[in-house]
């Protein structure tokens, strides 16, 4: 069956297979402290423009927003965040369970807005009660978000003044940011992501890696020993070079400066165009206008039931009693043919 | 200055001083396994008409909260309250701390609506990634309410059967649970506390003692060595039988059958609404109708400044850029004579 | 019974309640930013000769020991203390509910010995693997010690310099330091702790007080918003002018300096020398030699049935299959009548 | 240069790529709810000859440790286990973290003794102050230790006995199991530990997996909503598929019932075997009788500072002043030539 659940379907790109295979009896020490680790590093550092920065390599994807948030926060603070936020929803209380509390702002387009950011932090100073509150500690922004929508240079900027004004540092989730860079018609790339906020994570797992989310530090900001925060966790890997040896082959530039990281995240995306096209030909109401790999439809209940007998897809929520929205998703290892195969479903 | 600030401004009821002073110098066991707490215990059951309850005494109400809350939940639970829940806005994420998450529904005049509370939770189930997800795991509500209202005990009737459909304790917060039970017009006795929630408190510090809450267990339910947990919490009092021995003096019966507890509801209550009349009769505008001791009204910018000069009162929120709301609360310890003031300065 | 099991089973000095009653219908600010609690504080910072000093009331112990290190420890931190502190046994894990671990050292006479922390800490940095390793964030002493010893000031200033070293905060557990601050033959003053300690507590419950406990941060480093942080734990008591009253009582001089506090203190201590000598007299057996309100005797298991005929005292460990060591504890409160019935007893 | 530094420096038996590389482009669905996953717990519940058990997977050990304590113990529990345990020393303080103390007993030969075990819990029972004391809520062993040696069956069914005895579950680390259970001379089986275990976890980290521990719940006894706990600690993996998969290749037994994990150990075994002897017809002094692969000898500095120049190996603790102790480790990818090697070497 055809199968558009997710971009973490499959395993990863054959090269970082290959490249296993042949330091696999390599000895190399343990944690992250080895030369994969540090090569891809690099790599990663180079990409941003960010000589300060640091970079370290954790598993997943909640764990690095759990372990990110947990070192930044003081501890009555909380995480600014949309309510389609994944630290708000799809963590299992993973925030909470460091003690601290999300704050919820409304979504616009699963985005911050930093006018109401704005409002929302000026009103929590301005309570007489404000002792007795959580503080807006940091903000937690996705890029893609959790919709597929991506901001604009500008929105960073406007993110990152608010920040400022008010002390609160700025964490962009790249689970998906492969597809965020790549996508048609974005303005903001790795540098800026590393120039406007203060810690971000590039995704691996989601992005053809097997496993694997690289935190970038990029104001040389990474927590005193912050690793062996990450051990009293339980996050850190004893092969934590195989996080690195990952990063390193998908961030080694080819003569042109394309990377795997890049060439996966514009295959996604131009898959995810050509079904777009192909749904707005054959008239299907679009959820929303997201410009990268994931694709929101509003399908009445019927048409849903007959799609899942030849799809795998995701049924994103409710939409009204008749209708569901749904979700296809295309990856890095997608091919025309599926999609090809999918239009004709459709 | 006048003042009208707070019920828990005072100390406490003069006859409290009295017998703490009566027996100063008696040598007590500690930790609440006290003669005195026994007493005030077997009061309140009696009052509650609930002889299977199990009474603990705490200090403070959001210790209690936090207390109640944490040992009723599974790690991966939440406590479900409405937005302006005091546990979700003046409690400085002592929720969050022990690790748990408030999940939020708008509030209807600071009250849960049931069928509301039905669909979130059904939804909840209904989520193909529920185990993803925070569970519902009790419901926190509060009578009166942080806007003084009251449920209805048809209201608590339907909550007890959300409840019971998904098997999560119903927690009423009762800091000013003499000020609800003494309300004009309630048909919510302490006897229906007992019986539909699971577990309740009844508020001292705000109805008239120096401080104490006393956590009533209604179903024989208390958790097994919830004394050691409290310890563990920092929250066990080395002189427990002092907040025994007050809410024995404020639930022991004279010949009618009233008590210090209800006598100073009673008093709060009746100037509140002496109060209420004078401000309709000036023209005043109500932010809502509040059976109880708090009071709020919707005042210009202008009236606000010159009410500050000459009184206390509880800033409680921008109403426009033109208009506040605040609030008035009346205490077991009000004199009529600063109510007569009041209503000159207004 | 005569009864000495502790020095937390009377209620408190006489003069507290009288002026509880006095102020009780005067409206006070809540949550401890009351005139009563700066009042207290500075008594409190004249009496410690620190005008740099911030002061904060608590309500109980193991709340103070909880709040403290939590406050004090990076996350991956640990407190360093001796096997019988109390933060490692009788506070059924309240350092470790914050998330800490209690790294212990083996005591000598209940305390801390200088050279063997500078040996475990520098043992620690010199472990290859110490970035996987709790560190030894701060120092754990108490004094009186759980045994009733006192630290010399030359132990105090020992231990300081070790602090210093490592850059460890070094904390000192007040409980009982009424009756360390005035037993015979210390060197010991107010003054010094002050001087020697980053932070330590006066104990009030155990000395005369309803409750309370009086933080003193003796460098004016007192953590930024540490009040947030007590109402998260669930600490702050809505009436906290209720701790400043009492400290505000008990440490007003009189024309010789002397304080409640301080009389308090000499009486116990007084009575026990006196339970000593006559002990020692009558060939009793002492497990150590307190200087302070807590005494030790190793009695034979017969010896010790019959006395718990007679006599409320504490069993304070098996000695071995014959024998027990039981303890008396006399308070501000004992009076010599009690003394004499007991030797009386012995 | 030669290394014997650990036995998770390598990546994996080469079995195990081959697979990944066929399985690479197959749709798996997330988070360890899949065919491979589903496939190795079978496999391991056939090895530990128990259809009750249920399998989880993990991605490391401390990680394991941390979730198996957290979700056994109540919430004022602590983890029995002895000083030299892996939890209580190298976790960075993992179990605190989750709010649980880590109560320790003597080792011998890094082993729970079970009398021992018994007299301390007991004590704990018997001490007048026990509600105020954290519980013995569980014990922890490692088999093997982290000394390498393993306990007998007899050994197991005792320390079983008092677990019963005390309603306490007995948790196994088995980080190093491929050793244990191929060790010459041992008489503990999986199906032993299957049986006297109410859980344990076969390491796959360090016996030749990329990542990975399997976590046996020996008794059907897997808690409720497990997943939901272990995603809210951060610590589930979006490619669970990834650990069920090597799990799957190293547990598929061969004509003879042998698998690569088995083998694995033998390997190790044998070439440590070769090791100790060589060490002994050289005269060195060893510091235990470990029957596993890790080997450890007591040596001057003199002799180490040379070693070190020569071969990478762990320095294990200073023994005295003029000695230290080193540890050589073999594993599942050690050659005999490297072996050879160091002992030209030693």
């Amino acid at each position: 069956m055809i199968n558009f659940l997710n971009d973490y379907s499959e395993g990863c790109f054959p090269e970082i297979i290959e490249r296993l295979s042949e330091i696999n009896y390599r000895k190399t020490i343990g944690y992250g402290t080895d030369e994969f680790c540090a090569a891809a590093a690099e790599k990663i550092k180079k990409a941003c423009g960010c000589e300060e920065a640091q970079v370290y390599f954790m598993a997943g994807g909640t764990q690095t927003n759990q372990m990110v948030a947990d070192v930044l926060l003081d501890s009555f603070d909380g995480v600014v965040a949309v309510e389609s936020g994944h630290v708000n929803t799809h963590e299992a209380g993973a925030i909470e369970y460091t003690g601290h509390k999300v704050l919820t702002l409304k979504g616009h387009d699963g985005k911050v807005d930093a006018e109401e950011l704005d409002r929302y932090v000026t009103d929590y100073y301005n309570d007489g009660s404000y002792e007795h509150m959580v503080r807006p500690g940091m903000v937690y922004i996705s890029h893609p978000t959790e919709v597929g929508t991506l901001y604009t240079r500008h929105e960073l900027e406007e993110l990152n003044r608010v920040c400022r004004k008010y002390n609160m540092p700025l964490y962009l989730d790249g689970a998906r940011l492969a597809y965020g860079l790549t996508a048609e018609g974005t303005d903001v790339t790795l540098e800026d992501i590393a120039r406007l906020t203060d810690v971000f994570y590039i995704g691996g797992t989601k992005c053809g890696t097997l496993f694997g989310e690289a935190i970038v530090w990029t104001k040389g900001n990474q927590p005193f020993r912050f690793n062996t925060k990450v051990k009293q966790h339980g996050a850190m890997l004893a092969k934590g070079w195989l996080a690195g040896e990952q990063f390193d082959v998908i961030f080694t530039p080819d003569e042109k400066g394309d990377t795997l990281y890049t060439k996966g995240g514009k295959n996604a995306n131009k898959l995810a165009d050509k079904l777009k096209d192909a749904l707005a030909s054959k008239g299907y109401r679009m959820y929303n206008s997201s410009p990268t790999n994931q694709v929101f439809v509003i399908v009445d209940n019927e048409t849903m039931k007959k799609l899942s007998e030849k799809a795998v897809v995701g049924f994103f929520e409710k939409f009204d009693d008749e209708h569901t929205v749904i979700r296809f998703v295309t990856s890095w290892a997608s091919a025309e043919s599926d999609i090809d195969e999918l239009i004709n479903v459709l």
